[in-house]
């Protein structure tokens, strides 16, 4: 993002000419940053340490271009469901770079992953796993599984995005594992590669995933006992934290480098490969809504009311886990912020705030609002709430600009109706 | 809804049938509850009084076939975006009973509604009433206007869906209206009707409807003063709050009752039209999601998660607002319930909960789950989070089914990808 005097540019295109030409809101990435942000997980992961597996987790953000980036650079794919998986499939993914994830996998979506030469399944439990076995030997296939663990750490985080406490819907219990591993070591179409452990979202600190590798450690041992192999996989999941507002990002190499030093110290020269599941820290900061501000209502002793033309139905992140973002006025970017706004969307709901307090150049309705790092989870959490339309998604890279989803039109988002 | 000994009977058909024919998840609506609950509106409100007015809150639950309920009942619709007037538009809904709600309305929302002769435009600041005299002396065209306004009621509900607040991003501040009535009388496209004040959504007690209408007295005397005539149209809003457990439901003469009564003691003789806009309280208790139970974790000292083939993308209410619901077991509903169970969606977010703690009876995965009073806010709301389709909407009535929104594709969930 560059801002000039009376613009701003993304990928070296104005967001003026991007409103005009594409409408207004609009979810804007930054290919270039996209590219970096793969980059990275190239440099500091992929080629820096041996036996190291990237998945992207495609939850954050999906559509076909974004998987046109990751499939030249041999990223994998981390999907959750039979729509990701479709859309995985629709692009031609490879299988073997596919890996499903999530709790509660439907008989259909296991089969539909099974059929589609899936590479690995992200075991989430007991039931799923005998659901597994058995689906596996009627359609007579092999497949390799991870197991997911809550090994109990309680990352700092918000409530609504810790994952691997003792006490959560994701995973086996660790005293679930051994008559797992029995189970999986007789079934047939079952190949047990190691474990998966994802401990939660946006987090800062390295420490709570080197805890969680530590209490899984006695997870490794009793694979040995009851395979006499040791694990070939262990996949520590994501939650790499990024920059909404003014905080420091941590690069990737924050986490990964002791990460990397901890297998080692756990499994000495013969380490199992180490997969990591990036998302929000591929598409978070490489992403941009673009708003056209409305209506203002200045009230004595509060902030004034800057209403834009989105809301919660684009953006849903601040109104449920209270997350904090930052706009720009893109007619006068470099200006000072003198007056202080709370700024809300459109919808008819007063929970539709988008930053609660911010100062700004005197802003008027009709001017242009970029807010930055909306890359992840806004698109992806999208709904038709108040009637809203589902906005378009622009990839610029290099002056160049291309609509990748189209806007949602009245018809397509009321097709489904059979009374009109 | 009916419990039997192992099913569950909505508009004296069967969940299990339901589900066979039309799938899982699935969103029902009981058409004979819809109906009590339009003619309780009727009875307590439009025929008991005269001089009354009813909106449904499309934002609560809109479709094709809901509108066909509510046009023959004269019934007005309060829409709040250029999306739910297309709907309304396509069923040919009278205009002069459509009125237009919310915050930051576009021109083009306005130009579209005014186009299409809606009756009412509730304006929402000073911004919109200059915006809306400039749209109507280019149309050259009249339209019927209500100042929404923000008295400053603090109602008891959830901060998000508090709305008449002094700090509010909805209305005119009280100190604006003077000016925005002067503004009115001399723009030859707006005709002022009155006021429209919405204090919050989900109340359980009318005080704060009747602190509001006791504050908006200075603004009534305001209006005779300045236009030299009376209001005519006294809007209150909606947010009668409905059961979603087992507390019990309010009837809506509780709220309309001593509503009327404040309207008189105001005005005496000459009362304006009292509107009033029910949205959940018509749709809410008549609406019912049905999930299938996938795998169930066991863990030691917690309940049960109990996990469900849909989730946030398809209720965030929970998430959202900590909305409580309760379940039941179609296949065992009269059984006492002697287990405890979290039920969660499926999918990956650990915020992805629907019930945080509910005894059932020994619930086995592909037994049937319904779960009652999540017609409002649930389809509207839905996402393809985590690549979800949204489910259908079916409408039961006398042991008849007719699926009156399909159930999305893969192929029109990801429809609008230009890469695919």
């Amino acid at each position: 993002m560059k801002l000039l005097s009376k613009d701003i540019e993304i990928g070296g295109v104005s967001v003026q000419k991007l409103r005009e030409e594409y409408g207004s809101p609009l979810y804007v990435y930054d290919v270039a940053r996209l590219k970096e942000n793969l980059q990275e997980v190239q440099d500091s992961f992929l080629s820096k340490y041996p036996k190291t597996k990237a998945a992207y987790a495609a939850k954050a953000f999906l559509c076909g271009a974004l998987v046109d980036l990751l499939a030249p650079r041999g990223i994998h794919l981390d999907v959750v469901s039979g729509g990701e998986l479709h859309l995985a499939m629709a692009k031609k993914f490879p299988g073997e770079r596919i890996e499903f994830n999530g709790n509660n996998k439907s008989t259909e979506e296991l089969v539909f992953a099974l059929r589609y030469g899936v590479g690995t399944i992200i075991v989430d439990g007991m039931d799923e796993l005998m659901l597994l076995d058995l689906i596996s030997r009627e359609l007579n296939t092999e497949v390799e599984v991870l197991f997911r663990v809550t090994p109990g750490v309680d990352a700092h985080t918000h409530e609504k995005i810790k994952t691997a406490k003792l006490n959560s819907k994701f995973g086996f219990a660790m005293g679930e594992v051994a008559r797992a591993l029995e189970l999986t070591v007789a079934a047939p179409g079952l190949h047990f590669k190691g474990f998966h452990c994802h401990i939660g979202s946006q987090l800062f600190e390295v420490a709570p995933y080197l805890e969680a590798m530590e209490k899984l450690r006695p997870l490794f041992k009793l694979v040995e006992e009851i395979t006499g192999a040791p694990i070939e996989e262990l996949n520590m999941g994501g939650g790499f934290g990024i920059r909404y507002t003014t905080e420091e990002r941590k690069p990737l190499s924050y986490f990964v480098d002791p990460i990397v030093e901890k297998r080692s110290e756990i499994f000495g020269e013969e380490v199992p490969v180490l997969a990591l599941e990036p998302g929000r820290s591929i598409v978070g900061d490489a992403g941009y809504s673009l708003y056209t501000a409305g209506t203002i209502k200045r009230l004595e002793g509060y902030p004034s009311y800057l209403a834009v033309d989105g809301g919660m139905s684009d953006n849903i992140r601040p109104s449920l886990y209270g997350a904090e973002y930052l706009a720009y006025n893109a007619q006068r970017p470099l200006d000072e912020g003198t007056e202080e706004y709370t700024i809300v969307g459109k919808l008819c709901e007063s929970g539709d705030r988008l930053i609660e307090s911010q100062k700004l150049p005197p802003t008027e309705s009709g001017d242009l609002l970029v807010m930055p790092s909306t890359g992840a989870y806004g698109y992806s959490m999208a709904s038709n709430y108040n009637g809203m339309a589902i906005p378009g998604v622009v990839f610029v890279e290099d002056g160049e600009a291309r609509e990748v989803v189209g806007r949602q039109s009245y018809e397509e988002m009321y097709g489904r109706d059979l009374y009109l």
